[in-house]
């Protein structure tokens, strides 16, 4: 693959990954959305097909890594590092663009659910203290969710622990598919089963964290969030922002040594 | 392929594709339905899974486009517009022919929405205007959604951009099918995918729109919810009619053309 | 295949997909279920895999008919009727096999639904005719629901032309299968399409009538129903039974007529 | 394969297994999970997809057996015992490793679930009987429900019963697995029929005893259950525990004799 293929087919993705994965966050948590309220199970098959869809139109050019945890856990187990850096830089550029093609397709949910009285309390509700809380809790909140992933109890060895835990299990079976394809030219099918396992993830393992399982998917939204000018959006919680990046990263690096002594 | 049998295969794909797609908002909205309030994960299941069983069965006849938004995109990637009028023709036939099956297979169900007192406002309902709208609301508007799509916050340009952003990401997957095959026979496989591709769209990008995605799936049924003699039924909702039809043809031109730059 | 292997194909493969079919209605009405309550959306889903695991067993023995419209349609495709009875007799005979086998399953939870007071209205329910039918619909409805189909709106033309279109979608996706399969041994990839055709039917087309689109799925367990010593089980709505029997095997017979003229 | 890729394969797999089986019960049921009350279809899709991912990747070292019921049944049917003590303690080490990684990805949500006051009704709720029982059903109940299966209601007959028609099913399409691989390479598709097996089998028959259709995926996390320390845990039901011992390995091998007299 040329390096100008790598860049399109990672930004291209990416930005697909995080499009479908944000909208579908959007859908379900964001007022005067037709999808509001579909639940956990739509959330987790949403990410899921939103991974297929990206990893089937951008594996043509790049191979669909879309996560820097799978280049991480690629170049480990090949010795090859020579594309990373052409990895991430899409992959940061396409999550995003992505954030931002969410924004644009929900612009009138974003702005209902941020302004709403109801929801965020009224124009004088980041006035004191506690109702700001309130509000952020009741508007703020799910907005920034649609961007980033946050923790329902805050615990950094746990949280880390999670995301490490969640990643393992992705990476692990991204590197196998190898071993999978007998000759079959895998591609097709091996984006189903990866869109599954995507599910399998984020119903099991999503409960406590939010299952980012990749660090440009929460980064990159969140940047976007921080830079939108969306009306009384709060904090962009950078605070938490360094777990979603490097639990992933320990998370590919732990199952491609597992891959290289188990299965290679 | 014949020009017959591009004809046939249009017109009953898209019919198939009408009636399982009409029918699942159908049997999600309407009284007297096993599967009331069913939620979104089936709609966006039930459109996804209409997608695949009709581009299943048309597929060996026209190759399955059941979409004007496909029959532009590939007329634009292969420079080949010979056969184009005979798709579009077979697809509105078969979106107007699917509408009144959904008919036929829910006429108890549209009689019984529409004329409940509880959610029409009894015989009188339409004699003052703010009954009128709430009847509309209540009875009308859910039937009016069984055929045609609607914003949930009317906004031409969210509402248009929404409806693009949906169209380019379905039709970019369908494009880069081509290269996916790795001389597998993808038939089965590509019917599979492009169902998960279009729930897809469906979870992450239906909330603001209702993802039309389709000029003939939004006016085919609106053509037969003005011809067809249902009480009560309210308008059509004309005023909203293009966008569903505009906004998809610039999504699919635009993902040919990225598709022509980036993918060929 | 030879007389035999057809036999005990469509035996045990029709008993697995009436045992996983039935179960899923058990499963998600009766009281004491974990299940309980989960909706439509199980319902179609449950069913689908129910085709698809009983398709997958039976497959290498008969082909996995398991159904007599298919069987028909096949018939009058091919214009072989050599194998029908053989057919017949093995659906009927798995049908209320896997009839009895969900009560097997859930045993206590019919006798907890039948007998439970707040269900059933106490041991003097049936003595006042209103109250009655209130138990019927509380407690005995469900119970032969999850045996049995029947309509949510009593129409004989709407519930026969519903259970005609349905079978119509499930025929015609079953008979282009051999279309579709390039070559690629398609059996495996072909049970889970079915499944998904039947999920769709399902989840499109089953709010009137339940979706029997199989004459033996709905004969075979009403006569279940009417052996099995279940205390206050009301009675099997005969009255309604031939339109389940009648309906699918017009849509299969239209389906192969299509087949015929359009496809082959 | 070498006993040494039987063991770590087993290992692996089942610890993945567990993982994700497990997982989404702690999501769908556990105070400050964001999955919480996702519902029955969340359950058996997380128990599908974990079945895939795990056999996914453990298939290329050890075939993926993962259940002892399955290891069983492929002993009975090929008359070779020789590698059944080695996958039965990988299982069953792989079942523990995976309930404990359950527990740290979790690690909140158990305490919070456990000790909170209007769940467990106050630290002194374990002083009285009928506030003890209340206690365990709001919150130790759930989390016992974690790592083990129970019923809903006792019945040894019935439990068993039940247990035995599930695994029989899942085992069956297994064994079949062979003969619906037409020289196609089966393994990735394979893993993707064998988990909507698995979500059909939980739909459908999940409802009465919560279906372990697996030894280890009971008795390993039970042992798990009894060891940790979980604050307010009650028992772990021990009087229950051979039921999805012993149900599961019946049913695998009548599967296994069914299959040698009708299908091989």
């Amino acid at each position: 693959m040329s390096s100008s293929d790598i860049f399109i087919g990672e930004t291209i993705g990416t930005a697909i990954l995080i499009l479908l994965g944000g909208g579908v966050c959007a859908a379900v948590t964001l007022k005067a959305s037709k999808a509001r309220n579909a639940g956990w199970l739509a959330i987790a098959f949403g990410w899921g097909f939103a991974v297929m869809t990206a990893a089937y139109i951008s594996g043509p050019l790049s191979g669909a890594h879309l996560n820097p945890a799978v280049t991480l856990a690629f170049a480990i187990k090949d010795g090859d590092w020579t594309d990373v850096p052409i990895y991430l830089a899409g992959q940061l550029l396409g999550a995003m663009i992505g954030a931002v093609l969410v924004w644009a397709a929900y612009y009138g949910q974003f702005q209902a659910h941020l302004t709403d009285k109801e929801i965020v309390g009224g124009p004088g509700a980041q006035a004191t203290s506690a109702k700001a809380v309130e509000a952020q809790e009741k508007g703020a909140g799910p907005v920034l969710g649609v961007f980033s992933t946050g923790p329902e109890i805050r615990n950094v060895v746990q949280n880390l622990v999670t995301e490490i835990i969640g990643t393992f299990v992705l990476i692990l079976a991204i590197l196998t598919q190898g071993l999978n394809d007998k000759g079959n030219g895998l591609g097709v099918v091996g984006a189903l089963i990866t869109a599954f396992v995507v599910v399998s993830v984020g119903l099991s393992l999503g409960g406590p964290t939010g299952y980012a399982i990749n660090p440009v998917r929460d980064l990159g939204p969140r940047i976007v969030h921080a830079l939108l000018p969306l009306p009384n959006k709060g904090g962009s919680d950078w605070g938490y922002a360094w777990i979603p990046v490097v639990g992933p990263l320990i998370g590919g690096a732990i199952a491609a040594g597992v891959y290289n002594v188990a299965f290679a």
